[in-house]
C-alpha cells in the first residue's frame, strides 16, 4: 500500500509491507504509474525510522453530505435524491501522526468516520461506467464536520479548518469497495461499526456526481459519507478508524493554535 | 492595476493602464513584490490584444455568508455573532471573459456581487490589526451560491462548482476599503446598490476570522458577503458588478457542460 512519510525533514511516497515492518521508497510520481503497483527505487526503510503523513496532498478534499442509510435512520431524515457536495481546503489534510486541532475556545465538534477515494487523474463530467480508471486508490478518513447549519444556513462553527480531515495510514491501491466493514472507536469504545454496503450512492455515482459540478485533480479526495453512531468529539480524545482492506488511522484531537 | 492575460496561449501578469488603452507586461512573481508597484518588464500590449483572464489564482476561495447589514435586514434575520466561513476550490474563479456555466438541467441560481480581498501571504492566526500587511489588493466578484439548504444541512446545488466565482477586471493594490460603493447588475438593470460601509465585520476582522481556523496562500481570495438585493441568476444573463476605485466585471451564464 502506498504511504506518505518523512524522514530527515524530507518527505517522500513509499510502498509499505507490513508483514516486513518496513517501507520500500516508490520511484517518481504515484499519480503517473500504468502498472498495478508503483516503481521502487530499491531502498527500504525500517518502518520505526519514518513519520507517516496523510498519504496525499489534495488541492481539495470533497466531502459527501449524508450517504449512509443507517445514518439517515439514525436521524431520522429522507435520503437525499442527489449528493450533498461540501469542500474543505488543501490545508485540511493531516496524518495518522499529526493531531486533529479543535481552533480557538474550548467546544466539541463531530466526528465522522468514513472510507476516502484518492483520485488518480484530471477528472471533469465522466460517468459512473468510467469511474474506476479516475481512482488511485482508498484510505481511511476522521472528518470533522462543522457545527450546527442555523436557519439562514450560516454555520456555527466551521468545517473547514486545517487539520480538520485526518487521512491514512495508506492508500489501498486496489480494493472491492462495495462491502468493507467500517469500525470507529473513540477512546478505545466502538462508536461506528458498519459497512459500506449502506451507502445511499456507490461511489462510482459520487465520481460522476461531483466531477459533474467540479474538476477533480490527481490527489484529490472525496470522503464518501459517514455511517450511523457519527457524534461528538472533544479535545483529548484519540480517534481511530479502520477500514476493512486498508488498516487503521488513529489520530489524537487537541485545543489551540496549530 | 493587476491584470493577469492571456496572449497568444500564454499567461501572464499585467499592469493595466486604462488611460493608454494598453498593459504593461509584469516581471516575475506579484506576490513578492515589496514597492507599491510590481517591476516592470518594459514591454507593452494594446488592451485589445489580451484576453482579461480571473486577476490571480487561488488554492481556494473563501466566501463569507452574511455579512452586509442591509442584506440581514432584507432577509430578516439576526447578523450573526461571528463569520460563517465557506469554501470554494481551485477551479471555481473565472475571469471576465469566461461564462459561469451552470451544470446540469436547467435552474436557477443565485448571483451574489460583491468585493473580494485577494491574499499576498501566507497567513495563519493573524490579527486585524496586521491584516493589511497581508493583502495584495482587491477586486470585484459575482459569486453563484449553492442552492437553499435543508432542515438537515444539506445543500439543493453546490455552490462549489467550477466557474461560480467571477473575479476581475483587475486588482486594485491600494484602496481605502471602508466606504465603497458596490453596484450590481443584471441584463443592464440595478439589482444592488450599497457600500461597504454596511459590511457587519470589516476586512481586517475577517481575516483574522478565516487565518484562525485555516491557512490562507498567496493568491488565495476572501470574498467579503453581499449587499442587499442579491438574487436569482438564469442561463442567458449578463451580469456585472461595479466596485468604487477598482471598476466593472461583467460576465455572462450559460448552461451545461463547461
Amino acid at each position: 500500500m502506498i504511504i506518505r512519510y518523512e524522514r530527515n525533514g524530507k518527505v517522500k511516497h513509499g510502498w509499505m509491507v507490513e508483514a516486513e515492518n518496513k517501507v520500500r521508497v516508490i520511484e517518481g510520481d504515484i499519480y503517473k504509474v500504468k502498472a498495478a503497483k508503483p516503481i521502487m527505487t530499491g531502498l527500504e526503510l525500517p518502518l520505526d525510522e519514518i513519520v507517516l503523513k496523510s498519504p496525499c496532498t489534495p488541492s481539495k478534499v470533497v466531502g459527501i453530505g449524508l450517504n449512509y442509510r443507517d445514518r439517515a435512520e439514525e436521524m431520522g431524515i429522507q435520503p437525499p435524491a442527489e449528493p450533498a457536495i461540501a469542500v474543505k481546503p488543501s490545508a485540511a489534510p493531516a496524518g495518522p501522526g499529526e493531531p486533529i486541532v479543535f481552533p480557538g475556545r474550548p467546544h466539541s465538534l463531530h466526528f465522522e468516520g468514513g472510507l476516502a477515494v484518492v483520485i488518480k487523474k484530471e477528472a471533469r463530467h465522466i460517468t459512473a461506467e468510467e469511474a474506476d480508471e479516475y481512482i488511485l486508490g482508498f484510505t481511511c478518513a476522521v472528518e470533522v464536520a462543522g457545527g450546527e447549519r442555523q436557519h439562514d444556513g450560516q454555520q456555527t462553527e466551521s468545517g473547514e479548518a486545517d487539520s480538520f480531515c485526518a487521512l491514512g495510514p495508506a492508500i489501498a491501491a486496489k480494493l472491492d469497495y462495495e462491502d468493507l466493514r467500517i469500525v470507529t472507536r473513540v477512546n478505545g469504545e466502538v462508536r461506528q461499526d458498519s459497512s459500506t454496503r449502506q451507502m445511499i450512492f456507490p461511489i462510482p455515482r459520487l465520481l460522476e456526481a461531483v466531477s459533474s459540478v467540479m474538476t477533480l485533480l490527481p490527489g484529490d479526495v472525496i470522503l464518501t459519507g459517514t455511517p450511523a453512531g457519527a457524534g461528538e468529539l472533544h479535545p483529548g480524545d484519540e480517534i481511530s478508524v479502520t477500514v476493512e482492506g486498508i488498516g487503521t488511522l488513529t489520530t489524537r484531537v487537541t485545543a489551540g493554535k496549530a
